[in-house]
Protein backbone atom coordinates (compact mmCIF):
# COMPACT_ATOMS: atom_id res chain seq x y z
CA UNK A 1 0.00 0.00 0.00
CA UNK A 2 0.91 3.58 -1.16
CA UNK A 3 1.90 5.84 1.70
CA UNK A 4 -0.18 8.54 0.50
CA UNK A 5 -3.42 6.51 1.05
CA UNK A 6 -5.80 9.25 2.60
CA UNK A 7 -5.73 9.29 6.72
CA UNK A 8 -9.60 9.89 7.75
CA UNK A 9 -10.08 12.13 10.94
CA UNK A 10 -12.57 12.65 13.36
CA UNK A 11 -13.25 15.09 15.84
CA UNK A 12 -15.34 14.95 19.13
CA UNK A 13 -16.61 17.39 21.20
CA UNK A 14 -17.96 16.48 24.35
CA UNK A 15 -21.19 18.39 25.51
CA UNK A 16 -21.20 18.97 29.27
CA UNK A 17 -20.85 20.98 32.41
CA UNK A 18 -20.92 17.74 34.68
CA UNK A 19 -17.85 16.76 32.79
CA UNK A 20 -15.87 20.00 33.39
CA UNK A 21 -16.74 20.32 36.77
CA UNK A 22 -15.63 16.77 37.97
CA UNK A 23 -18.66 15.49 38.79
CA UNK A 24 -18.69 12.91 36.14
CA UNK A 25 -15.77 11.01 34.83
CA UNK A 26 -16.27 11.16 31.12
CA UNK A 27 -16.81 7.89 29.12
CA UNK A 28 -17.34 8.49 25.72
CA UNK A 29 -13.79 9.60 24.53
CA UNK A 30 -12.55 6.13 25.05
CA UNK A 31 -15.22 4.39 23.55
CA UNK A 32 -15.37 6.81 20.36
CA UNK A 33 -11.86 6.53 19.91
CA UNK A 34 -11.88 2.79 19.70
CA UNK A 35 -14.60 2.47 18.19
CA UNK A 36 -12.93 4.71 15.38
CA UNK A 37 -10.28 3.06 14.96
CA UNK A 38 -12.36 -0.07 14.17
CA UNK A 39 -13.76 2.02 11.28
CA UNK A 40 -10.16 3.04 9.81
CA UNK A 41 -10.80 7.02 11.59
CA UNK A 42 -8.40 8.39 13.48
CA UNK A 43 -9.67 10.67 16.45
CA UNK A 44 -7.58 13.60 16.11
CA UNK A 45 -8.88 15.87 18.65
CA UNK A 46 -10.96 15.72 21.67
CA UNK A 47 -12.28 19.05 23.26
CA UNK A 48 -14.95 19.58 25.85
CA UNK A 49 -17.26 22.59 26.29
CA UNK A 50 -19.55 23.70 28.62
CA UNK A 51 -23.46 23.93 27.93
CA UNK A 52 -23.09 27.49 26.04
CA UNK A 53 -25.25 27.44 22.89
CA UNK A 54 -22.55 29.66 21.57
CA UNK A 55 -19.52 28.20 21.86
CA UNK A 56 -21.05 24.64 21.09
CA UNK A 57 -21.69 26.25 17.57
CA UNK A 58 -18.18 28.09 17.56
CA UNK A 59 -16.83 25.15 18.05
CA UNK A 60 -19.03 23.14 15.72
CA UNK A 61 -18.04 25.06 12.66
CA UNK A 62 -14.48 25.16 13.58
CA UNK A 63 -14.23 21.25 13.48
CA UNK A 64 -16.60 20.40 11.36
CA UNK A 65 -14.29 22.32 8.70
CA UNK A 66 -11.20 20.82 9.88
CA UNK A 67 -12.00 17.08 9.94
CA UNK A 68 -13.44 14.36 7.77
CA UNK A 69 -15.85 13.59 10.85
CA UNK A 70 -17.50 15.36 13.81
CA UNK A 71 -18.66 13.59 16.65
CA UNK A 72 -20.92 15.01 19.68
CA UNK A 73 -21.71 13.68 23.48
CA UNK A 74 -24.03 14.91 25.74
CA UNK A 75 -27.29 17.68 25.66
CA UNK A 76 -29.59 15.35 23.62
CA UNK A 77 -32.03 14.52 25.83
CA UNK A 78 -35.54 15.89 27.16
CA UNK A 79 -34.46 18.81 29.76
CA UNK A 80 -33.50 22.47 29.23
CA UNK A 81 -30.14 22.36 29.48
CA UNK A 82 -30.19 19.62 26.76
CA UNK A 83 -29.45 22.40 23.78
CA UNK A 84 -26.71 21.20 21.41
CA UNK A 85 -29.71 20.23 18.23
CA UNK A 86 -30.20 24.35 18.56
CA UNK A 87 -26.43 24.61 18.98
CA UNK A 88 -25.59 22.93 15.88
CA UNK A 89 -28.67 23.82 14.04
CA UNK A 90 -27.39 27.68 14.35
CA UNK A 91 -23.60 25.82 13.23
CA UNK A 92 -25.40 25.08 10.23
CA UNK A 93 -27.62 28.49 10.19
CA UNK A 94 -31.04 26.22 9.69
CA UNK A 95 -34.14 25.97 11.64
CA UNK A 96 -34.96 23.83 14.00
CA UNK A 97 -37.76 21.31 13.06
CA UNK A 98 -39.54 18.35 14.63
CA UNK A 99 -38.47 14.50 12.51
CA UNK A 100 -41.83 13.03 11.96
CA UNK A 101 -39.86 9.48 11.87
CA UNK A 102 -38.29 10.97 15.26
CA UNK A 103 -42.01 11.84 16.65
CA UNK A 104 -43.11 8.46 15.26
CA UNK A 105 -40.33 6.14 16.93
CA UNK A 106 -41.30 8.65 20.28
CA UNK A 107 -44.81 7.95 19.76
CA UNK A 108 -44.24 4.26 19.88
CA UNK A 109 -41.60 4.11 22.74
CA UNK A 110 -43.98 6.15 25.28
CA UNK A 111 -47.65 4.99 24.58
CA UNK A 112 -47.08 2.12 27.36
CA UNK A 113 -45.30 4.59 30.16
CA UNK A 114 -46.31 6.42 32.45
CA UNK A 115 -46.76 10.18 31.34
CA UNK A 116 -46.58 9.19 27.00
CA UNK A 117 -45.05 11.52 25.19
CA UNK A 118 -45.13 15.08 26.77
CA UNK A 119 -44.03 18.31 25.63
CA UNK A 120 -40.37 17.41 27.38
CA UNK A 121 -40.15 14.09 25.22
CA UNK A 122 -41.13 15.47 22.35
CA UNK A 123 -38.29 18.04 22.22
CA UNK A 124 -36.00 14.73 21.27
CA UNK A 125 -37.77 14.75 18.19
CA UNK A 126 -36.13 18.14 17.46
CA UNK A 127 -33.37 18.31 14.93
CA UNK A 128 -31.89 20.78 12.25
CA UNK A 129 -33.61 21.27 9.07
CA UNK A 130 -32.16 18.66 6.61
CA UNK A 131 -30.74 16.39 9.54
CA UNK A 132 -31.42 12.65 9.89
CA UNK A 133 -31.32 9.90 11.91
CA UNK A 134 -29.51 7.50 13.98
CA UNK A 135 -31.05 4.65 15.19
CA UNK A 136 -31.03 4.15 19.17
CA UNK A 137 -31.94 0.67 19.73
CA UNK A 138 -31.64 1.07 23.13
CA UNK A 139 -33.94 3.65 24.66
CA UNK A 140 -35.91 5.23 21.74
CA UNK A 141 -34.92 9.24 21.36
CA UNK A 142 -32.38 8.80 18.29
CA UNK A 143 -29.16 10.43 17.62
CA UNK A 144 -29.09 13.05 14.89
CA UNK A 145 -26.42 13.60 12.23
CA UNK A 146 -26.39 16.44 9.93
CA UNK A 147 -23.78 16.76 6.88
CA UNK A 148 -20.48 15.20 8.57
CA UNK A 149 -21.85 15.45 12.08
CA UNK A 150 -22.88 12.57 14.26
CA UNK A 151 -24.74 14.18 17.72
CA UNK A 152 -24.74 11.55 20.43
CA UNK A 153 -26.28 10.82 23.68
CA UNK A 154 -24.44 11.40 26.48
CA UNK A 155 -25.05 8.48 28.63
CA UNK A 156 -22.15 5.98 27.83
CA UNK A 157 -24.16 2.59 27.43
CA UNK A 158 -26.90 4.79 24.93
CA UNK A 159 -24.00 6.29 22.95
CA UNK A 160 -22.54 2.84 22.66
CA UNK A 161 -25.64 1.62 21.03
CA UNK A 162 -25.50 4.35 18.70
CA UNK A 163 -22.05 3.81 17.30
CA UNK A 164 -22.83 0.07 17.00
CA UNK A 165 -26.14 1.04 14.70
CA UNK A 166 -23.13 3.43 12.91
CA UNK A 167 -20.75 0.61 12.29
CA UNK A 168 -19.72 -0.22 8.81
CA UNK A 169 -21.50 2.85 7.46
CA UNK A 170 -18.71 5.36 8.14
CA UNK A 171 -16.16 5.62 4.72
CA UNK A 172 -12.77 4.97 6.59
CA UNK A 173 -9.12 3.97 5.73
CA UNK A 174 -7.02 0.72 7.33
CA UNK A 175 -7.53 0.94 11.29
CA UNK A 176 -4.49 1.58 13.29
CA UNK A 177 -3.17 -1.79 14.35
CA UNK A 178 -0.97 -1.07 17.98
CA UNK A 179 1.12 -4.51 19.33
CA UNK A 180 2.24 -4.25 22.75
CA UNK A 181 5.03 -5.18 24.85
CA UNK A 182 5.46 -4.72 28.10
CA UNK A 183 8.86 -4.97 30.47
CA UNK A 184 9.71 -4.89 34.41
CA UNK A 185 12.02 -1.69 33.65
CA UNK A 186 11.77 1.95 34.44
CA UNK A 187 11.18 3.49 31.07
CA UNK A 188 13.96 6.36 31.59
CA UNK A 189 16.48 3.29 31.43
CA UNK A 190 15.07 1.93 28.09
CA UNK A 191 14.76 5.45 27.08
CA UNK A 192 17.22 4.91 24.06
CA UNK A 193 16.54 1.37 22.91
CA UNK A 194 12.97 2.49 22.40
CA UNK A 195 13.92 5.53 20.03
CA UNK A 196 16.14 3.42 18.36
CA UNK A 197 13.38 0.48 17.99
CA UNK A 198 11.60 3.43 16.35
CA UNK A 199 13.98 5.07 14.12
CA UNK A 200 14.84 1.27 12.63
CA UNK A 201 11.06 1.03 11.68
CA UNK A 202 10.00 3.90 9.29
CA UNK A 203 6.48 4.18 9.77
CA UNK A 204 5.34 3.11 13.01
CA UNK A 205 5.00 4.88 16.17
CA UNK A 206 5.85 3.60 19.87
CA UNK A 207 4.72 4.92 22.85
CA UNK A 208 5.81 4.76 26.42
CA UNK A 209 3.33 3.82 29.39
CA UNK A 210 5.35 3.77 32.39
CA UNK A 211 3.23 2.03 35.70
CA UNK A 212 4.30 1.36 39.20
CA UNK A 213 2.70 -2.39 39.92
CA UNK A 214 3.21 -4.32 43.10
CA UNK A 215 5.84 -2.70 44.38
CA UNK A 216 7.70 -2.31 41.02
CA UNK A 217 8.58 -0.27 38.05
CA UNK A 218 7.56 -1.09 34.82
CA UNK A 219 6.30 0.14 31.28
CA UNK A 220 4.31 -1.12 28.39
CA UNK A 221 5.93 0.34 24.80
CA UNK A 222 3.07 0.62 22.54
CA UNK A 223 3.63 0.05 18.68
CA UNK A 224 1.25 2.20 16.36
CA UNK A 225 0.91 1.49 12.23
CA UNK A 226 -1.29 1.45 9.86
CA UNK A 227 0.93 -1.78 8.45
CA UNK A 228 -0.04 -4.59 11.01
CA UNK A 229 2.77 -6.56 9.41
CA UNK A 230 5.41 -3.69 9.92
CA UNK A 231 3.78 -3.88 13.94
CA UNK A 232 4.60 -7.28 14.36
CA UNK A 233 7.54 -7.20 13.20
CA UNK A 234 8.29 -4.17 15.15
CA UNK A 235 7.23 -6.15 18.64
CA UNK A 236 9.42 -8.60 17.95
CA UNK A 237 12.73 -6.89 17.45
CA UNK A 238 11.86 -4.68 20.24
CA UNK A 239 11.05 -7.82 22.15
CA UNK A 240 15.03 -8.65 21.38
CA UNK A 241 16.21 -5.57 21.68
CA UNK A 242 14.97 -5.66 25.69
CA UNK A 243 15.81 -9.23 26.08
CA UNK A 244 19.58 -8.45 25.12
CA UNK A 245 19.35 -5.64 27.52
CA UNK A 246 18.54 -7.52 30.53
CA UNK A 247 14.35 -7.25 30.50
CA UNK A 248 12.31 -10.27 30.04
CA UNK A 249 9.70 -8.80 27.39
CA UNK A 250 5.66 -9.21 28.25
CA UNK A 251 4.67 -9.96 24.58
CA UNK A 252 0.64 -8.46 24.80
CA UNK A 253 2.16 -5.56 27.58
CA UNK A 254 1.45 -6.43 31.21
CA UNK B 1 -21.19 39.91 46.90
CA UNK B 2 -21.39 41.67 43.82
CA UNK B 3 -22.43 39.80 40.45
CA UNK B 4 -19.73 41.65 39.25
CA UNK B 5 -17.04 39.91 40.73
CA UNK B 6 -14.29 38.27 38.41
CA UNK B 7 -14.65 34.77 36.97
CA UNK B 8 -11.39 32.44 37.55
CA UNK B 9 -10.96 30.31 34.42
CA UNK B 10 -8.62 27.82 33.28
CA UNK B 11 -8.36 25.77 30.34
CA UNK B 12 -6.64 22.02 30.64
CA UNK B 13 -4.79 20.70 27.60
CA UNK B 14 -4.02 16.54 27.84
CA UNK B 15 -1.07 15.70 25.48
CA UNK B 16 -1.57 11.84 24.58
CA UNK B 17 -1.84 9.67 21.66
CA UNK B 18 -2.69 6.88 24.46
CA UNK B 19 -5.93 9.00 25.18
CA UNK B 20 -6.80 9.46 21.62
CA UNK B 21 -6.34 5.80 20.29
CA UNK B 22 -8.70 4.49 23.47
CA UNK B 23 -5.92 2.31 25.00
CA UNK B 24 -5.54 4.47 28.05
CA UNK B 25 -9.08 6.03 29.57
CA UNK B 26 -8.21 9.43 31.10
CA UNK B 27 -8.43 10.59 34.84
CA UNK B 28 -7.02 13.87 34.94
CA UNK B 29 -9.76 15.59 33.59
CA UNK B 30 -12.24 15.03 36.58
CA UNK B 31 -9.05 14.92 39.16
CA UNK B 32 -8.15 18.34 37.50
CA UNK B 33 -11.37 19.82 37.28
CA UNK B 34 -12.35 19.19 40.76
CA UNK B 35 -9.27 20.37 42.34
CA UNK B 36 -9.71 23.84 40.50
CA UNK B 37 -13.20 24.13 41.35
CA UNK B 38 -11.68 24.20 45.13
CA UNK B 39 -9.26 26.58 44.13
CA UNK B 40 -12.48 29.14 43.02
CA UNK B 41 -11.21 28.57 39.41
CA UNK B 42 -13.60 26.89 36.62
CA UNK B 43 -12.67 24.68 34.20
CA UNK B 44 -13.79 26.35 31.10
CA UNK B 45 -12.64 24.21 28.29
CA UNK B 46 -10.33 20.40 27.54
CA UNK B 47 -8.51 19.23 24.70
CA UNK B 48 -7.01 16.57 24.47
CA UNK B 49 -4.40 16.75 21.25
CA UNK B 50 -2.06 14.15 19.77
CA UNK B 51 1.80 14.30 20.75
CA UNK B 52 2.50 16.66 17.90
CA UNK B 53 5.01 19.66 18.51
CA UNK B 54 3.34 21.93 16.27
CA UNK B 55 -0.43 21.55 17.66
CA UNK B 56 0.36 21.33 21.66
CA UNK B 57 2.29 24.59 20.74
CA UNK B 58 -0.84 26.47 18.89
CA UNK B 59 -3.16 24.82 21.28
CA UNK B 60 -1.35 26.72 24.30
CA UNK B 61 -1.15 29.62 22.60
CA UNK B 62 -4.57 29.62 21.73
CA UNK B 63 -6.00 28.83 25.33
CA UNK B 64 -3.10 30.22 27.70
CA UNK B 65 -4.53 33.90 25.99
CA UNK B 66 -8.35 32.78 26.45
CA UNK B 67 -7.85 32.12 30.43
CA UNK B 68 -5.81 33.03 33.45
CA UNK B 69 -4.58 29.27 33.98
CA UNK B 70 -3.68 26.88 31.40
CA UNK B 71 -2.82 23.27 32.62
CA UNK B 72 -0.89 20.47 30.47
CA UNK B 73 -1.05 16.49 31.40
CA UNK B 74 1.26 14.36 30.03
CA UNK B 75 4.47 14.06 27.75
CA UNK B 76 7.18 15.33 31.09
CA UNK B 77 8.53 12.52 31.13
CA UNK B 78 12.10 10.89 29.48
CA UNK B 79 11.42 9.12 26.38
CA UNK B 80 11.33 10.22 22.73
CA UNK B 81 7.38 10.49 22.96
CA UNK B 82 7.93 13.90 25.95
CA UNK B 83 8.23 16.68 23.94
CA UNK B 84 5.52 18.67 25.93
CA UNK B 85 8.44 20.80 27.50
CA UNK B 86 10.05 21.32 23.50
CA UNK B 87 6.35 22.34 22.31
CA UNK B 88 5.63 25.26 25.28
CA UNK B 89 9.10 26.55 24.37
CA UNK B 90 8.33 26.56 20.87
CA UNK B 91 5.07 28.49 21.97
CA UNK B 92 7.12 30.98 23.97
CA UNK B 93 9.75 31.27 21.82
CA UNK B 94 12.28 30.34 24.21
CA UNK B 95 14.90 27.93 24.39
CA UNK B 96 14.96 24.82 25.85
CA UNK B 97 17.50 24.73 28.98
CA UNK B 98 18.39 22.32 31.93
CA UNK B 99 17.20 23.93 35.38
CA UNK B 100 19.46 23.59 37.60
CA UNK B 101 17.47 22.60 40.76
CA UNK B 102 15.40 20.29 38.22
CA UNK B 103 19.27 18.28 38.01
CA UNK B 104 19.48 18.80 41.20
CA UNK B 105 16.01 16.92 42.34
CA UNK B 106 17.11 13.99 40.22
CA UNK B 107 20.20 13.60 40.80
CA UNK B 108 19.43 13.10 44.31
CA UNK B 109 16.13 11.03 43.81
CA UNK B 110 18.36 9.00 41.30
CA UNK B 111 21.54 8.80 43.37
CA UNK B 112 20.81 5.06 44.78
CA UNK B 113 18.74 3.71 41.92
CA UNK B 114 19.83 1.75 39.28
CA UNK B 115 21.07 3.22 36.54
CA UNK B 116 21.36 6.52 38.14
CA UNK B 117 21.07 10.06 36.19
CA UNK B 118 20.84 8.86 32.76
CA UNK B 119 20.77 10.81 29.91
CA UNK B 120 16.99 10.08 29.46
CA UNK B 121 16.39 10.49 32.91
CA UNK B 122 18.45 14.27 32.74
CA UNK B 123 15.78 15.17 30.13
CA UNK B 124 13.20 15.28 32.99
CA UNK B 125 15.00 18.58 33.86
CA UNK B 126 14.66 20.68 30.76
CA UNK B 127 12.66 23.81 30.80
CA UNK B 128 11.27 26.30 28.66
CA UNK B 129 13.94 29.64 29.95
CA UNK B 130 13.10 31.10 32.27
CA UNK B 131 9.96 28.88 33.98
CA UNK B 132 9.85 27.47 37.47
CA UNK B 133 9.18 24.13 39.07
CA UNK B 134 6.49 22.56 40.23
CA UNK B 135 7.36 20.41 43.49
CA UNK B 136 6.78 16.73 42.77
CA UNK B 137 6.60 14.68 46.80
CA UNK B 138 6.00 11.48 44.25
CA UNK B 139 8.52 10.93 41.82
CA UNK B 140 10.85 13.02 41.67
CA UNK B 141 11.02 15.05 38.65
CA UNK B 142 9.07 18.07 38.71
CA UNK B 143 6.20 19.47 36.95
CA UNK B 144 6.84 23.33 35.04
CA UNK B 145 5.47 26.23 35.68
CA UNK B 146 6.20 29.17 33.03
CA UNK B 147 3.69 32.66 32.63
CA UNK B 148 0.69 30.84 33.37
CA UNK B 149 0.94 27.50 31.36
CA UNK B 150 1.53 24.25 34.47
CA UNK B 151 2.75 21.09 32.51
CA UNK B 152 2.00 18.17 35.04
CA UNK B 153 2.60 14.44 34.75
CA UNK B 154 0.27 12.70 32.85
CA UNK B 155 0.00 9.53 35.26
CA UNK B 156 -2.87 10.71 37.57
CA UNK B 157 -1.63 10.22 41.00
CA UNK B 158 1.60 12.03 39.85
CA UNK B 159 -0.68 14.49 39.00
CA UNK B 160 -2.56 14.74 41.92
CA UNK B 161 0.32 15.19 43.85
CA UNK B 162 2.02 18.03 41.52
CA UNK B 163 -1.55 19.60 42.08
CA UNK B 164 -1.47 19.35 46.08
CA UNK B 165 1.98 21.01 46.04
CA UNK B 166 0.20 23.92 44.46
CA UNK B 167 -2.64 23.99 46.74
CA UNK B 168 -3.86 27.39 48.06
CA UNK B 169 -1.00 29.05 45.83
CA UNK B 170 -3.40 30.39 42.96
CA UNK B 171 -5.31 33.09 42.65
CA UNK B 172 -9.44 32.38 42.57
CA UNK B 173 -12.36 33.08 43.19
CA UNK B 174 -15.47 31.81 45.40
CA UNK B 175 -16.09 28.10 44.66
CA UNK B 176 -18.88 27.08 42.88
CA UNK B 177 -21.44 25.09 45.63
CA UNK B 178 -23.32 22.18 44.06
CA UNK B 179 -26.21 20.97 45.90
CA UNK B 180 -27.65 17.37 44.79
CA UNK B 181 -31.43 16.14 44.44
CA UNK B 182 -32.49 12.86 43.56
CA UNK B 183 -35.31 11.02 42.69
CA UNK B 184 -36.92 7.84 41.33
CA UNK B 185 -37.93 9.79 38.24
CA UNK B 186 -37.67 9.84 34.65
CA UNK B 187 -36.62 13.39 33.61
CA UNK B 188 -38.36 13.88 31.00
CA UNK B 189 -41.78 13.76 33.54
CA UNK B 190 -40.12 15.88 35.64
CA UNK B 191 -38.43 18.92 32.83
CA UNK B 192 -41.01 21.40 33.75
CA UNK B 193 -40.56 21.06 36.88
CA UNK B 194 -36.80 21.65 36.76
CA UNK B 195 -36.87 24.81 34.50
CA UNK B 196 -39.27 26.86 36.85
CA UNK B 197 -37.07 26.03 39.70
CA UNK B 198 -34.32 27.49 37.92
CA UNK B 199 -36.35 30.23 36.77
CA UNK B 200 -37.42 30.93 40.00
CA UNK B 201 -33.64 31.23 41.14
CA UNK B 202 -32.03 33.45 39.01
CA UNK B 203 -28.34 32.77 39.69
CA UNK B 204 -28.41 28.98 39.67
CA UNK B 205 -27.75 26.31 37.00
CA UNK B 206 -29.53 23.53 36.85
CA UNK B 207 -28.09 19.93 35.58
CA UNK B 208 -30.14 16.90 35.08
CA UNK B 209 -28.26 13.60 34.80
CA UNK B 210 -30.37 10.37 34.10
CA UNK B 211 -29.45 7.06 35.19
CA UNK B 212 -31.02 3.41 34.88
CA UNK B 213 -30.20 1.33 37.99
CA UNK B 214 -31.49 -1.67 39.52
CA UNK B 215 -33.93 -1.99 36.44
CA UNK B 216 -35.31 1.65 37.34
CA UNK B 217 -34.76 5.05 36.01
CA UNK B 218 -33.81 7.76 38.56
CA UNK B 219 -32.12 10.73 37.77
CA UNK B 220 -30.07 13.42 39.87
CA UNK B 221 -30.59 16.90 39.63
CA UNK B 222 -27.12 19.09 40.24
CA UNK B 223 -28.51 23.06 41.50
CA UNK B 224 -24.36 24.95 40.83
CA UNK B 225 -24.08 28.62 42.34
CA UNK B 226 -21.28 30.63 43.65
CA UNK B 227 -23.46 31.35 46.38
CA UNK B 228 -23.99 28.50 48.18
CA UNK B 229 -27.12 30.01 50.45
CA UNK B 230 -28.99 30.21 47.15
CA UNK B 231 -27.61 27.05 45.93
CA UNK B 232 -29.06 25.49 49.50
CA UNK B 233 -32.55 27.15 49.16
CA UNK B 234 -33.07 25.96 45.65
CA UNK B 235 -32.14 22.31 46.23
CA UNK B 236 -34.61 22.81 49.46
CA UNK B 237 -37.40 24.48 47.00
CA UNK B 238 -36.32 21.37 44.05
CA UNK B 239 -37.47 18.84 47.01
CA UNK B 240 -40.13 20.63 47.92
CA UNK B 241 -41.90 20.82 44.15
CA UNK B 242 -41.12 16.91 43.41
CA UNK B 243 -42.72 15.98 47.01
CA UNK B 244 -45.53 18.03 45.48
CA UNK B 245 -45.67 16.05 42.38
CA UNK B 246 -45.27 12.58 43.74
CA UNK B 247 -41.85 11.96 43.80
CA UNK B 248 -39.64 11.33 46.78
CA UNK B 249 -36.57 13.43 46.82
CA UNK B 250 -33.31 12.11 47.85
CA UNK B 251 -30.90 14.64 49.34
CA UNK B 252 -27.46 14.64 48.45
CA UNK B 253 -28.57 12.44 44.94
CA UNK B 254 -28.89 8.48 44.23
Amino acid sequence: MSGKAKIWTAALVVIGDEILSGRTQDKNVAQVATWLNEQGIRLAEVRIVPDDKRRIAGTVNELRAAHDYLFTTGGIGPTHDDITVDAIAEAFNVAVVIHPDARAILEDYYRDRPGGLNEARLRMARVPEGAELIPNPTSGAPGVKIGNVYMMAGVPHIASSMLEALTGKLEGGRPIVSVTVGARAAESEVADLLRETEESHPGVAIGSYPFFKDGKYGANFVIRSEDGELARETGNDLSKRLRDAGYEPVEGGI
